[in-house]
């Protein structure tokens, strides 16, 4: 009833909003493209696209190939020695500023066995029954009927080919009203991301003059928990190390050499301890150096809506790592997260040794106040506080009756922490956009706790960037059933026109 | 020449050593014996004998049968619920003593892929080259060859049936002289023992009046690693717990909560670490109570002629734990050792997350004095004291939410300790023997570092028990191209008819 009423009133209106379409205009239009929209969706996600098989790449290559095209885009495939970026660009006559958005193609691996469906890359509707679970419906119901709360399942459907989706939606629909940008825009498409961009990097400053644009936007991630529109001002970084103990050169019988030979395992979970406070607070000195919070940053960070009841509920957890507070102010801060540990056999294979190695591996979110080299320093100088040894390979024999206590130490740096002020022109922009279309504020994600590879982008061309997430956070991505809510599909359309749109 | 020379004696003196002969007689029977000491061996380990496949068991069972029954031993299967356990005697008239053998005739799995020759089962002789690998030379040398370092290479030369097949050629060598022993005979055959003997600590209960004896003999295991004569008056037992540590119910992306969801790496680390000093020293109060060392049995101890640089250099370690200060004196304790640990994935598998869970093995090589369930409570309560709940189960949302660190605690006792008196009448027998079979005294070891089924027969029967292990130390025992050396299996056949007539 309401969507008909709005129905209306848009036909009557429609030019006074064409070059600035409001709340009301924006939602018709959407409702307007609908079909089309859920056809760009359903097409582009039925490409299975894993980069680890990369002649599964290809063919969605080609489809955004085609689909800019058709859209008269210009198009450039930016070599990257790999698998190529795709930078497709339209210009608008007398504009001064360009956006460059970035999205990603590929998806996650899909284990089929662990999927309620046949397969992954063929997109299902579902609801959800009485009984809260989710309900297979025939597809073809979409032509006349529509629930915010049914989903379509399929690998990418929300990371990332969704927001792509939409992106081509709310082009196609502004332009079939006679709208372009006021400014220019530029795509970068990264066909690797579920594979940690390794080319990525050096790409970016290869090709650097052809990215130029003065903001980025990220259309990738979920929305806050609470589905509230959503904009987030930047992303922490992500490091690696692979910390390894040693113990005799080959397992022992634990008879023979149990308190005689050191236990690596023992070495390891010494060393871990030494890092950290049973609050799991890091107590490496200076691990947290630099990292302030103004009143009013804390502020912003005590708007978010978070429900941290719900959170623990969800993970069943009694008690939250006190680095922080609560969520929002504990991803402020570097992490420094044991990710895998692991050290001879357990379970069924358990063998009577003292065992010859132990690793762990440890994965280190990165702020920006937190440069990983510093970290990494600290990091070493502790563990050799500690009596350790560290090498950068497998101890030799002479090394090994050496020193006491070895660690092999192997660390990289994925991609560093980006955080684009809250004050710059390029936040006002979103900000501006977003209340337009949802006639609210948007919430404000200061940092968000996951990494993406965007600071290549903001060190190469060194422009703001800014996440405008738009799919749900239950929909599963990097995990079997991921899908999209139809409400967040279609609230993404009328997100990505208001961007357009903004002057 | 030596050799001939002994024949030479023993041919006119035979007589005066018949019912107690002396070193050089017992070599020169030996000798005498060793074609069909080589035969009875050789056809033994023919039979393969993994008693993880039950199947192969019962033509192990059937030739031990035929070969006492042609010696005229009283035959008993002992049922125990499964594979059962065989019990053979020989009484002798009007002795007073009883004394009880335990060997065991199954062996450990083979990895074929692993194995140096085609069939673990098919024994080969071999030799080493002058670059210090093992040749395969013709069996059919042994005819007319002898080199006490030459090898017998197949599954369960040493572990066990090389003992087994000693002490039938010894049986057979003193029978054919006209020679029995004073005492009775009971020989109990363990097939299960590499399964580790689920079902022996009952069977020995049930059938406690059959198996009565004076003294044990345990023949089994390698000598002490100089290869000398060696007796072992003990074994530390063995417990196990498995240890796990919860953080979220499922693992959690580490970007997002990454330094918010406690960590189960790092709470296992954390009360790992808290169990040990860093030299390896029990810093759980009362773990070590109760054990104290004279100065008689700390020189007992140091007599031992352990080369300890040679052991650091072989397992490549540049430092022990310093339990006690050399490797005699650290066994006298009880082990707290870490045999596995996990946390979710690692390597090439690493995924970006907060684990579950976290899991460690544990240990605990026992010595009489360390009661287990003592051990157990003092590791409960330091536990606790660490601030842990322990179930004994997962735990339930209720208890998640409920209990800010949670340990899951799973114990189990396999056997505990034993030590015989080096005062007793059965170490003198032993001792007595050892002495006349080698002219010297055996290295007395106080207690071995490893673990044998040995102590449900101590507690049923409450009898000393004592180890004569003859084998190489280095006899690959439990991995691929396991062996027996030449030298060792002809002491070994030396050490039986000496024990067999010693008064």
């Amino acid at each position: 009833m309401k969507r008909n009423l709005l129905l209306l009133f848009f036909l009557f209106s429609g030019n006074l909003f064409a070059q600035n379409p409001d709340q009301a205009a924006l939602e018709n239009l959407a409702d307007k493209n609908w079909q089309h929209g859920l056809s760009l969706l359903t097409e582009l996600v039925s490409i299975p696209n894993d980069a680890a098989y990369p002649e599964q790449i290809k063919p969605n290559i080609d489809w955004c190939k085609a689909q800019f095209a058709s859209r008269s885009f210009e198009i450039q495939e930016l070599e990257t020695g790999g698998i190529p970026l795709l930078l497709v660009e339209k210009k608008s006559t007398g504009a001064s500023q360009t956006l460059l958005f970035y999205v990603h193609v590929d998806g996650q691996a899909v284990d089929r066995s662990k999927w309620d469906q046949d397969d992954p890359y063929t997109p299902v509707l579902k609801e959800m029954s009485t009984s809260g679970e989710w309900k297979t419906i025939p597809m073809e119901r979409l032509t006349n009927e529509y629930d915010a709360d049914w989903r379509i399942f399929a690998r990418s459907t929300s990371d990332d080919k969704g927001p792509l989706a939409m992106f081509l939606t709310a082009w196609d629909a502004l332009s079939e009203e006679g709208i372009s940008p006021d400014f220019n825009v530029k795509l970068i498409l990264d066909f690797e991301e579920e594979q940690g961009s390794p080319l990525l990097p050096v790409a970016v400053k290869t090709h650097r003059e052809k990215l130029r644009a003065d903001q980025m936007i990220i259309i990738d991630g979920p929305r806050h928990i609470s589905n509230e529109p959503t904009l987030t001002y930047g992303a922490r970084g992500i490091a690696d190390m692979t910390l390894t103990t040693y113990g005799p050169v080959v397992p022992q019988h634990s008879g023979h050499f149990g308190n005689y030979a050191p236990n690596p395992a023992l070495l390891l979970a010494q060393l871990l301890a030494s890092m950290k406070d049973p609050d799991g607070r890091v107590v490496i000195p200076g691990f947290y150096d630099g990292i302030t919070l103004s009143e009013e940053e804390k502020a912003i960070l005590a708007a978010v809506p978070d429900d941290e009841d719900a959170i623990r509920d969800r993970l069943q957890i009694a008690r939250i790592d006190q680095v922080g507070s609560y969520y929002q102010e504990n991803i402020q801060y570097p992490s420094l997260n044991i990710r895998g540990m692991s050290s001879a056999w357990v379970g069924k294979e358990t063998r009577t040794i003292v065992p010859a190695t132990a690793l762990a591996e440890i994965d280190i979110r990165l702020v920006p106040e937190s440069d990983p080299n510093r970290l990494f320093q600290l990091i070493e100088t502790h563990i050799e506080n500690q009596g350790f040894t560290i090498l950068d390979h497998e101890p030799s024999k002479e090394e090994r009756m050496k020193y006491p206590k070895i660690a092999q130490l192997n660390k990289s740096i994925s991609y560093v922490a980006f955080r684009t002020s809250m004050d710059s022109d390029a936040a006002a922009l979103l900000r501006a956009a977003m209340q337009r279309a949802f006639g609210k504020q948007p919430v404000q994600i200061r940092i968000s706790g996951g990494s993406v590879p965007i600071s290549p982008f903001v060190e190469a061309l060194n422009i703001p960037a800014i996440t405008v997430p738009t799919v749900n956070a239950d929909n599963n991505q990097h995990s079997p059933n991921e899908n999209i809510r139809l409400g967040n599909y279609k609230d993404g359309i009328i997100t990505m026109m208001a961007i357009l749109t903004q002057k």
